[in-house]
């Protein structure tokens, strides 16, 4: 053994820090000792919770006390291909997790359990992930959820974009919630929990190098708080959105579509700041198409509306929160929107991709 | 509304027919109209069910009949990078079903659901889409789980690579069954479920053109039916592990170290194909460091391990089953493999990446 002092407890023996690589080498993604190394330095100091930390293939949870007599599970995924990966206001770590805790909450769940997929660009510097690593833990923390199980894989320069983040979410949904757009009503009121377009056009405004006299951040937060704060004063809210990728128009046609029922929108109530639409103007973009991260739209039965409105404003996501439109039994699918000047104009669904890479 | 024949009910009007490109475009991933075409086109014909179907932001399940007291989720994610998407025995859609399950089922659990995200690269042929949605849909079929929500992301051609999949299970493991490598004792034994090495020799002889006189085919299957029997006849099965990447060395490098016992293996007992090992000759690997997608390894009791032996073998995916070693006290965290001549020498975990992207 005297010639082979440079030799690991494993048999490993080069003459270069092979380990030390500042960037992500595809052996990171091989599931040996170089996995090991990205989980143990990026991954566990950022997430470590004790479910985690026993890194089996599989994680097993006990949810019996998170599950009383009627409650029923929620589940959602997500992936994130957001560009680029640091944002004014947020990152792709912040995403994945709220995305994910959002879409949950969209079914009036408590989501409770996080799994975490990443698909890792060859020669991404390992500081970057780390960022990303680190970002998801504190949103995660901040949500009040855990990252419970994960995967990483590596593949070759040219085959990625720094990193893809999947997360899938796991919630709990309480007996006698039901939500669902089919129970909508002629006359119910639809709310918005703050302004539009915040998080589609921050990144837009990165991409293309533009600069306003207020800066424009995105709105990326966690609503399954304030949903709890609605469902409690109202347990019958009929349908929760989050309009993210399709913005507004899209949440709503699905919507009017899923329901039978018509939207009918006022276009003076609708919430937008100003230097997001000045923003849109100057790209030719529709704020209703654009991409929102930490707003949803709730349908509500008419008499109870001031009501969810007034919780949604006592509560730090919703400070913002007003009625834009109402439900009606006229032109069913289809959402209207009453213009400022009398006139209507009908609201599409976009087509395809407006602003790709948005989340 | 003379003039407005070509227009569709949404206001749409092209004078060509955009929504027919046979490629995956960008606005596939946009949210709107024509990343509902692919959910209606390509995935809903291939993983219908009513809970899908519905297609909300999440789903939710109605998991209390499923769940008896005591019982505990099972949690698990992968992403799924292979190339070719297509290969001698499996594809892409197969491993994604599978690899997830069997995560699920080293833990013991029964898995129920799915959730499926797709990063796909701009350009990529609707047809190849539909049809590793087709072979995931059947493999879920199989599996008996249901995939019960899902997402789309698009990225632009050079920043992916076909399809990147990503799947989530969530199962549920029977009330008293508690596998982990910490209850593995001195003379446990060490069972495999068959042959090693199929699944990376099957994508690396495609990779490299490689002939052989025998094809050699993915072993991709599910094998929660095959621990259930296994079960059946002896609860107290202390650890389950699916050797994929990083292969059966991996696999117990890390039981060793989470067991704080050594592991010995018998070479002539190791199960290796004829034609796997000459491939695995050719190009200079070690079959225990190749990747398996439908076998699994076992540490038993030694006086339950004849009775083990014996429901895998009478099972579809245990025929070959074989026992292949021995939990020991001595040289803790260490795989030590007794050769066929008499010698011994250690087993290292591999460092990093023999066989990229293999699953």
């Amino acid at each position: 053994m005297a010639d082979d002092s440079a030799a690991g407890p494993s048999g490993f023996a080069c003459p270069l820090p092979l380990r030390d690589y500042p960037h992500v080498v595809m052996g990171h993604g091989g599931g040996g000792v170089l996995s090991r190394d990205l989980i143990d330095h990026v991954f566990l100091p950022a997430f470590s919770n004790p479910l985690l930390d026993r890194l089996g293939d599989s994680t097993v949870v006990d949810i019996a006390s998170d599950m009383p007599r009627g409650c029923r599970l929620a589940l959602s995924t997500d992936s994130y291909v957001v560009r680029p990966l640091f944002f004014p206001g947020g990152s792709i770590g912040d995403l994945a997790i709220n995305g994910t805790v959002n879409d949950l909450a969209m079914s009036g769940a408590r989501p409770l359990y996080i799994t975490a997929g990443f698909v890792i660009e060859e020669g991404l510097p390992l500081g970057d992930l780390a960022e990303v690593a680190r970002r998801m833990g504190a949103a995660a923390a901040r949500a009040g959820v855990r990252i419970v199980t994960g995967d990483t894989k590596v593949v070759e320069r040219g085959h990625g974009d720094g990193v893809y983040v999947n997360t899938a979410g796991v919630g709990v949904v309480p007996a006698g919630i039901t939500i669902g757009a089919e129970v909508i009503r002629d006359g119910d009121v639809v709310l918005a929990s703050g302004t539009f377009g915040d998080h589609g056009m921050a990144i837009m405004s990165v991409r293309e190098g533009l600069e306003f006299e207020a800066a424009i951040t995105s709105d990326t937060a966690p609503l399954h708080g304030l949903v709890a704060a609605m469902l409690a004063v109202c347990p019958t809210i009929r349908a929760l959105r989050d309009p993210t990728r399709g913005g507004v128009a899209t949440s709503l046609v699905e919507i009017a579509t899923a329901s039978g029922m018509g939207i009918e929108l006022d276009e003076s109530s609708i919430p937008v700041r100003p230097v997001v639409a000045a923003a849109c103007e100057i790209l030719g973009l529709d704020p209703l198409q654009v991409a929102n991260e930490g707003k949803l739209l709730a349908i509500v039965p008419a008499d109870e509306a001031d009501r969810v409105l007034a919780a949604m404003r006592a509560h730090d996501h919703g400070g913002e929160a007003v009625a834009i439109g109402r439900a009606v039994a006229r032109h069913s699918g289809m959402v209207v929107m009453r213009t400022a000047i009398g006139g209507t104009r009908v609201i599409p669904m976009p087509l395809g991709e407006q602003l790709p890479r948005i989340c």
